[in-house]
Order: C-alpha cells, then sequence, then structure tokens
C-alpha cells in the first residue's frame, strides 16, 4: 500500500492509498479529484497531465509530453501506475479551472436579466400564458379544543378545501412530519403552497403564517461540458440567482460516447449519476440558495433541459442502448418524477418537469432551445443550431420542424483543442491579430489582469479567423508564415502561441497546434454541412432562410463575421444571424414558470421529424468539402473576398 | 476522555470514549447498546443494572440494588457517571432478553398458520372479499428496430394499456431505471406487478418474463414492547414468513409516556423515528426476506396497525401534542404515503396503509384489533380487550361500537415487574403451585432445558391466581404464608421466589415481590374497572355480553379461569372468553390482502365512540374497589369461592 497526496490547488488535499499498479487516473476518480480525462483515459488527449512532487511512477515518454515538462515531473495520469513508494501529485490549474467549479452570477448584471426578460416577451407574445398551477394560500382554522378534538391533518384538509376549492386535498408525508409544529407556531395559522389539478390540492408545504416563504422554481440545462440554472420566484417569474458549474461527469469522458462506456462497467450508472446529481447539481443548488437566504426544500419544482444522455444519466438509466444500433433510448419524454426520487436537494415532493427528447441524438435541449427560439412562431424559413458539445440543428418555420445532429465534437465547448476550456476565467472569448506583427489581443474572462489560461469556443473560431485572414494558416490549416508566435517542435508540429508562459506564469505557453486547427476544421465542417444537408434534403437552398439563431453557452457570444469566414456558416447576410446565448436554459425556464410553455414543448417535440446525417445521400461529401477554411468551393464564401471589411 | 467497552451477550463488544461526568446510560443509548429503562432513566424502575468487570463509576447505592450485588459490581445505569478510568461493562442477559432481537418463526408450526386461516374465513363470512387490486401480467412486445425507434417506456405503456385495459400507465423512476436492461433480458417478454385505479395502472416493478417474482406484502403490528408482522403472497393470502423482535425504542422508556418526553428533546424525534425504522423494522424485514429467499424490494405493500403514539413516532411526527390536553393527534388516518418517503427497505414505491386511529389513546391497533374480533359483525352483545402495553376496550354489536383506554401500563407485557420479560425465549408463561409444598411448576417459551429467566403476561397472570389460591398471598397481595420459597430483605420487602440462581445459573433469583403484586394488581384492576363501566356506561350489565375476545400477544394464551380468579376479567361463564392472539397483526393483515377489509378497518374507526375514562363519573371508585383480589365486593365472583375446581 502506497500513500498518495493529491494536492489541488484552491482545496484541501485529498490523501488515499492504493496498490501497486494502481492507475493514478483511477485512483484519482475513486477519490473524487476531478483529473481532465477527455478522452477517458485512453492516452489520446493529453489532458490528464499530473506532477510528481514526490516519490516516482512507473510511466511511459508520450507524445504528449514534453522532454522539459518530463523532467519537470509531469505525467499522464491515464498511463503512471503506483509502485511501492508514497506519492505527492499536484493536480494542475488547467484541470481545476475546467473542473465542477462553481460559479453564481451576478444578477446586477442587466445582460443576464435582459436574456430571461426577452424570453418571457416572446413566450407571452406568442399567445402563451406566462403562468402555472402553483399557489399560496392563507389559512386561518380554529384551535383544538376537548370538544373539538379533530386532528391536525382533518383541520388543515378542510380549511383547504374551503379556502381553494378542492374536492381532495393530499398531504405528502414531509408535510404531515412538520405539521403539528407549524400548525401550533402561529396560533392555527398556516400558509400552504400548493398545486391544483382540477379539483385536487396536492399540498407542497406549509409555514407559519407569520413566515413569508414564496414559491421558488429551479430550471437547468445540463450539458455534456457545463451545467447551467436559474432560481425563480414561480409567482413573478424573476429570477433570484443564477448558478453554473462544469460537469463533474467530465472526469469520465469528455464526450457522451465516453461516458456511455464508463457506464457500462460495475458500479458505472450509479457512479455518473452520482457525478452530476451529488458532484455538480446539489452543490451547486446550495450554492444559489445560499446566495438568497433560502433553503433548497424550498425549490417546488424542477425543469431539466439535457440531450438524451445526460438525461439518462441523470436519472441513473442504463444509457448504453443510446450509442448501440437501433438506437433506443429509454424514455423520450417522462413524467411522474419528483426530487425524493433523486439525491437532489430540492422539496422531495418538488415534480421534475424533462423537456423530452426525440432520439439518441436529438434531446430535451433542443426541443426546449427550439421553443426559446421561437422558429415555431412564424411563417419565415429559420435555422437554429445549438453549438454544445455536439451541433444539434433544427430547420422549420410555423408548419414543420426538422432536425439532425452533428458529430462536431466538443470542440465549441474547449474540448479536442489541446488549450481548449469551457467559457470561465480565464478564458480567451475573442482574439484579433495584427496582420503584420502576427501579435494578437486577447478579451478574457474573469477580473482585471486576469491571465488567459486557454480557449474558449468563440474565442477558437476568432483565433482560427483571425490566424486565415492573417496569411498565417492556410485553407488547410497549415501554419505558413514564420515568426516568434510560431514554434516547431521536435516532431516537426507547428503551433502558434497565444500567450507565452513567460508573460502568464504559467507552467506552458498557451498555444494552437495544427492538430487543433485540424480537428477545428472538421469541427466546423459538420456544422456547416449539416446546415446546408438539412435545409437541401427539403429543396430549398440557404436562399429561402431568413433567420439563423446560434445558441450555446461559448462565451460571451460569436463573431458571426469570423464564423462566416472560416465557413462554418453559410455566407448569408450577417444580419440573418442572431446569438440567442443558452437557449436551452432559457427554454427549461419557460417551462418551469409556464404549464403552457411545457405543453408547447412537448407538442414541438412530437411533431418535430429527425434526419440521421450519416445516411444521408451527400452528406459525407458536403462534409469532405467543407473541411476547408473556408470551403473547397471559394464561390460558396464571396463575402469572404474580401476580408480587410 | 475514558473509554469505555460494552460487553453484550452475544453480540461483539461496543466501543466508545466518554467524558467524565457522562451517564452510563446516555452514553450506551449513544453507542446503541440496549439497556433496559422502563422508566426512562429516573432511577425508579432498577431495571437498567449494568455490571463493572473493570473500571470505577461515581454511582450511589440505590434500593434496586442489593448489598451483595453492589459488591459484585452491579450499578444502575442510569445513576453512574463515568469518572476519569477506561471502563468494562456488562450488560446483562436479563436486557438482551428484553431487548430488539428478531425471531423469525416456524411456519412448519401449524398454530400460527391456523390463526391467519381463521381470519381469512372469517373476514370472508362477514361478506368481505379477499380480494385487492394489486396484479401481474406478462407481455410480449415486439423488439425495435432502426424502423420501430419508439423508446422503451412508451413500447411498455402501449403494452400495458393494452394488455390490462388501462387509459393512463404510470411507471415510476424504480421502473424506468431497471427497465432498458429488464426489457432486454427476456427478448422484449417482462412481467409487469402493477394495481389499477379506475382506467389508471401504476407498474410497481418489471421483470424478465422468465423470472417468476410473485406479489409480497407485508403486515405489520408495533406494539409498545413488540413488534410482529407477516409476509404474504398478495394473490393467495398464503403466509410466507413471519416475524417479531423487542420495539428497539424501548430504551428510551417502556412506555408512550416516556417516549413522548424522550422524543422532545432535540433530535428526539428522529432519535425514535430511527429506533423503530432502522433499528427494529428493517432488519426484522430483512431477516424475514431472507428465510424465504426474497429481496426487500419485493414488497409492494405494507400495512401497519398500531397505536397512535407509535404511528406518529414511526411517521418521524412530533407526539407531544398527544400527551398534553387537549390530546390532539396529527392524523387519524394517512394515505399516499410510500415506502421511499420513510427509511424503509421494502420497494420504495410500496403504499403504506395506516389502521386509522379514533384518538390519542385508541389507535390502529384497535380498530385493526376490531375488525379482526369479528365483534362488529353480529346482533351479540361482545366486549373485545387488547392486553398490549396499555389495555383497550371495545364494546358493540353490528349497530354501535364503543371504546375506551385503561391506563393498564405494561404489567401484561412484562413492564412494571421487577422480573418481567415479553413472551420470549426464557419468559415463564404458565405457573401451578403445590398448595401444599409452595414448590412452582413452570411452563417456559424455548427449547427442552431453556432456563427460566422471567415472567411474561401469563405467567404474572398465572402466579398471582395460583398464589392466592394456595393462600401465599392475600386479598390486599401481602404474602402471608413462610418458607423457603418466601424471603424478606433487609427493608422487610417480601418475595415468593419462582427460581433459585442456584437452579438456573443466573446472577439473581427470578421472584415476584409484594411491590410487583401490587402494580399488577393496579393494572388487572383498571381492566376490570374499564370494562364494568364500559358496559353500564350504556345502561347495561355484563350479563347482556354474550363474547369476549381477549387478545395481545402475552404468551401463547391465557388461563382465563386465572384471570377471573384474580378479578382482572368479570366472573362470567367461562365459555363467554376467547383467547384470539394477536388481533392487531390479524387486522393488519386483513387490511393487507383486502381493499374490503381496509375500507371496512376506516368505517368501523369513523363510527367508533370514545369513552375517556379518567373524566368518566364512577370511575375511579370502580377502579379502586377492583385494587383487592378479587374484588371488594366477593359477591361479584361467586366462581370464586370454589377455588380447587
Amino acid at each position: 500500500m502506497a500513500q498518495i497526496t493529491f494536492k489541488i490547488s484552491e482545496s484541501p488535499d485529498v490523501v488515499i492509498h492504493a496498490n501497486k499498479g494502481d492507475r493514478l487516473l483511477d485512483i484519482a476518480r475513486d477519490a473524487n479529484v476531478a483529473i481532465d480525462a477527455p478522452c477517458s483515459g485512453n492516452a489520446t488527449c493529453g489532458k490528464c497531465k499530473v506532477k510528481l512532487v514526490s516519490g516516482a511512477v512507473d510511466s511511459p515518454k508520450t507524445q504528449h509530453i514534453t522532454e522539459e515538462e518530463y523532467a519537470a515531473g509531469w505525467r499522464l495520469a491515464c498511463v503512471s501506475k503506483v509502485l511501492d513508494e508514497d506519492l505527492v501529485i499536484e493536480v494542475p490549474d488547467i484541470a481545476s479551472a475546467y473542473k465542477s467549479r462553481m460559479k453564481v452570477a451576478d444578477l446586477s448584471s442587466p445582460e443576464e436579466v435582459a436574456i430571461f426578460e426577452k424570453i418571457k416577451s416572446d413566450i407571452e407574445g406568442s399567445g402563451i400564458a406566462l403562468t402555472n398551477d402553483m399557489a399560496m394560500v392563507e389559512l386561518t382554522m380554529s384551535a383544538p379544543s376537548l370538544d373539538d378534538t379533530m386532528p391536525d391533518n382533518e383541520r388543515l384538509t378542510w380549511a383547504i378545501e374551503a379556502a381553494v376549492g378542492a374536492e381532495k386535498v393530499i398531504l405528502p408525508f414531509t408535510v404531515i412530519k412538520k405539521l403539528p409544529d407549524v400548525i401550533r407556531k402561529d396560533d392555527f395559522k398556516v400558509k400552504a403552497v400548493y398545486k391544483m389539478s382540477g379539483s385536487r390540492c396536492f399540498v407542497y408545504d406549509i409555514y407559519p403564517a407569520d413566515e413569508n416563504p414564496g414559491i421558488v422554481g429551479l430550471a437547468i440545462d445540463i450539458g455534456t461540458t457545463t451545467v447551467s440554472s436559474v432560481l425563480i420566484d414561480m409567482q413573478t417569474g424573476e429570477i433570484l440567482a443564477k448558478g453554473s458549474a462544469g460537469n463533474g461527469q467530465i472526469r469520465y469522458g469528455a464526450d457522451v460516447i465516453n461516458r456511455i462506456v464508463e457506464q457500462t462497467k460495475p458500479g458505472g450508472v450509479k457512479k455518473l449519476q452520482k457525478a452530476i446529481i451529488d458532484d455538480t447539481l446539489n452543490p451547486m443548488i446550495a450554492n444559489m440558495c445560499r446566495s438568497i437566504g433560502i433553503k433548497p426544500g424550498q425549490i417546488y419544482r424542477m425543469s431539466l433541459a439535457s440531450n438524451s444522455t445526460m438525461n439518462h444519466l441523470f436519472m441513473g438509466v442504463n444509457a448504453d442502448p443510446l450509442r448501440m444500433e437501433p438506437y433506443i433510448p429509454t424514455f423520450f419524454h417522462m413524467k411522474n418524477i419528483y426530487g425524493k426520487d433523486l439525491n437532489l436537494i430540492i422539496n422531495p415532493n418538488a415534480d421534475i418537469i424533462f423537456a423530452p427528447n426525440i432520439g439518441s441524438y436529438v434531446g430535451g435541449d433542443i426541443t426546449a432551445g427550439t421553443l426559446a427560439s421561437g422558429i415555431w412562431n412564424s411563417e419565415e424559413f429559420s435555422v437554429f443550431i445549438d453549438l454544445g458539445t455536439n451541433g444539434e440543428i433544427v430547420f422549420g418555420n410555423s408548419d414543420f420542424l426538422m432536425s439532425c445532429a452533428c458529430s462536431a465534437g466538443p470542440a465549441f465547448e474547449g474540448g479536442d483543442i489541446s488549450c481548449g476550456m469551457r467559457a470561465t476565467d480565464g478564458a480567451i472569448e475573442a482574439v484579433t491579430i495584427d496582420k503584420e506583427t502576427m501579435e494578437p489581443n486577447l478579451t478574457i474572462i474573469g477580473d482585471e489582469g486576469q491571465k488567459p489560461i486557454g480557449l474558449c469556443g468563440s474565442g477558437i473560431i476568432d483565433i482560427i479567423a483571425e490566424l486565415f485572414r492573417c496569411g498565417i494558416v492556410n485553407a488547410k490549416g497549415q501554419l505558413v508564415r514564420e515568426g516568434r508566435r510560431v514554434k516547431v517542435d521536435e516532431d516537426g508540429m507547428k503551433s502558434y502561441v497565444i500567450a507565452f508562459k513567460e508573460d502568464t506564469g504559467a507552467v506552458k505557453d498557451v498555444e494552437i497546434t495544427e492538430v487543433d486547427i485540424d480537428s477545428f476544421i472538421r469541427a466546423k465542417g459538420a456544422i456547416y454541412s449539416g446546415i446546408i444537408t438539412l435545409v437541401e434534403s427539403l429543396g430549398f437552398d440557404m436562399s429561402i432562410v431568413d433567420n439563423v439563431y446560434v445558441a450555446g453557452g461559448i462565451g460571451s457570444g460569436i463573431n458571426m463575421k469570423n464564423a462566416v469566414r472560416i465557413g462554418m456558416l453559410p455566407d448569408i447576410p450577417l444580419e440573418k444571424y442572431h446569438y440567442i446565448g443558452n437557449s436551452s436554459l432559457a427554454g427549461s425556464y419557460a417551462m418551469l414558470l409556464s404549464n403552457e410553455a411545457e405543453d408547447k414543448v412537448t407538442e414541438l417535440a412530437s411533431s418535430m421529424t429527425y434526419l440521421e446525417l450519416s445516411t444521408h445521400p451527400g452528406y459525407m461529401d458536403s462534409f469532405v468539402a467543407a473541411c476547408f477554411i473556408p470551403h473547397t468551393d471559394a464561390n460558396l464564401f464571396p463575402s469572404v473576398q474580401n476580408m480587410e471589411d
């Protein structure tokens, strides 16, 4: 037995015992130490680097570790095995920036609030009532006496029946448990939080009448990489708190396929469910509640928008059939699920509302996002694109909706890119490059003085567009200029240095390699060919499209001109493009607040058809042709001819 | 800090650290070591004796410990405080016999089965159908393909709708979680356990079609002292297993009042709930399931009969209002409670059915027991008496039912009596005494050669009747003969030795003291005066009564002649008396098996009136007059004149 000590920035040390031959990555996972491993520990991504502070491990040299790094103690956790000796291991900043860290957003930011104000007015403008079936009522009962010995639950039931006109009142165990104390606290005056279904009244909670609890709801978007959520006042729709966190499952793989494989191992389903619920959602919810001074038990409803794999893993359901022909989910839609069914810290009686999936690869994030995009509410033809860890596209109008999924990979959320990261502190979200000097000018997420750590999605689009505009990379993605920013390693691989370690104080440069650029070109090619194939499959061309709504939590927005310049989006007038932020969360919010919006998403889902791109004639040709900057057929991108605009 | 080691017979040692000044009883409770403390640690009952094996404590001498015992290391745990030194403490056998020990009954015993066969035929004979709403259906579905990509939950829902004619099918989270694996295990053939409510079908569970699971239900009687239960086949009513255990709450007091006081302390409600659910029910359920090779998750329904305090503590509801004027329970009846709401190991979706209370002191054990007694199904006037930790009495027929509760105390279950114990191995359940030699002849529960440990309820009735018959005690309960069996201690208190320690090998004699006899006379006086007052309150006398059904788990039965001889039961013809065993469990069983029986208990409860004895004119006089053997008015007991019958 060797003692392994993990030193993690800003967190207490984690000490665990391991046997000779155990893999460092497995030990870290067992100890709940987040080490970034997008390839799920297959030694291909090179992201699970850790630093030996003391002790030695059995670890081969790999192309992902330079000689200099190896000498400094850097090892890949996925290929390092414990020997007989104790170890002290540093888990580096780049991983901790990527891992499950909570952020409670500043609600004083008017942009944050505006997004939800807009969805409210859009939804309401489409004729959907912004109301739900939850309410609160104040009740005054007579105190019991020797002549009036009615038990507390009947006393409360009668009072509620009289007050709200219910024929049947349901008091769940949580209400029964607190009933004798609460009913006596303010002399048999109570407030009850309830919902009506027909003449049936379900009571979520009770309070002494002199307290002012409020009815709180929680809207969540579980992305493969990032989880976002808002707490709202269920009666007004007001945003009370906003939170985000990395999806704690990231250490079991960056994409859904690796996670599905991981959950097929013994205990895997529980492990993946625990990673999202116990390690990600519960701490995030607790933080948000703390920030506004409420208890998680006051959250009486939760809505969830997520892709099919994420909602299966959230439910603790084996997702393996999703990835194997004939690709059958356990559910599209799910009802009758409550807080107490999962290990969530919200009220045990809280209804959990799911945005329905329409298949294994188009999930609730897209059906909820489609609602938020508004494309279903106009006769104009629109495209809705969600750039998440994969890319999903919906095309249609008020008459029809058709969707497809592109295997774009996690590039837009920082995966598959050596210096990629999600859009959190230290992420470069926008870049311009001086054509002459090749020096970059960076916009970095975080406080004044924040050093750059890596690139988030919008930054990747910008840097590739700028490298291309400046002639630093060619149409094939090769680095073709020389200078202090262009490095060549011993294997001849070239990279462009975005920030030198001398300037950032980090252990290595922030740089984008030709391999990264190649990965990204394939991702953008998948998106472009997906859009074109989807629109053309119905006999249209892009000229019919009036609006393109681009969503995704990839920074504060996308530079659409750059996205067109690199050939990721079709070359149509820029004013047709609209960045709509996190449409999945916006749709989740609308479903939470409005029963009619919830029904509408179900209706949209059941009417939406699905186009399987991989077997669609012409898709592969279209994809291969799109794997250039901007495209093999430059005539498709007339506006890119003059790039100095 | 001192280290305290508790040595418990047949169990591993328990080691815990304590501070100077801590009470041994509190330390034992914290460590989950059961020490008998019926008076809840007030130094009045003398039952919490423990033996110091090494170390010393700060512990005064009390009347409950003889000089000889004190010298041998015996101390009362409730008055002993830790000093600076480590301790080794033996928790004696008498306590472990009394504590929460599991017993899974031998079903080969025909008497065990006969009790439930009788309730089945009685119930059925009264026109109540022995059927319930649970069923199992086998479903054959088509396997999905690329052309038939319906998700698993819709596939199952459609199949169930078609098979059972349901309009709405509800699949809870537990079914969703296992769905993808179960549905594929036997090629899309499954068995579903479900219940129908109107056109709504709730699915409890699913199995691959090649498994033969069975639908199992659990009927429980939670007594203040003893918990009893049966596992049954919900389709046939067959008893699959029978179990019993001491109520784990016993260490917080022998009677309901002490436990209610204990649960008002911080954390008390959770502590008492844990004692019954985690420490008593769950291990008992696990044992029963193991004995028949099923998993606790296969228990899909549970019915519970118990007194009001027990069902409040079971639910984790503050029971304090029950004991304080105006004595208001939180509930009489409770619905919509499921396995997952409590920490029970049964199926999370299992319905928990409660036999309703009719007040703070007449609970679900009595309403369920009334059903089992059958007194509601005849024009004949009957009395139903449940001798539990208290005594409750119901008088009536098919036209009316009236009930009362006697503060008889726990004498019938072995409480309040120095050598009292519940009816488990080592309990003396029947006694005769040779009038000449004064030597007793004992019937002891347990295997051949079992030594006597103490007296259970039926044994106490017998011994007092026999002591009276033999002229060893007089009508006031005083020991008036001399001989080797009659001891006198230094304070002049007399006792009759039932078994000498030299013969049993125990640390002390099994004996009944004048104080015990006095306690019991008050208990039997309360029962007698309760019966008489209840019957007379309606203008009748005992001659109108055709049947008296006596219930209670106080041994294998009651010697009715002895019970009359000591004036516990009225002197009416012996053939009118019927011992019906545990009527609470029998009623619980009927409610579990039959929806109509469940409804009938609710109906009986709502029609049953309650007579408050303590304020009823004449009750106190009647009680005082009954506190003799057999009674101050010997004319009320003509048959007792010739006791040699």
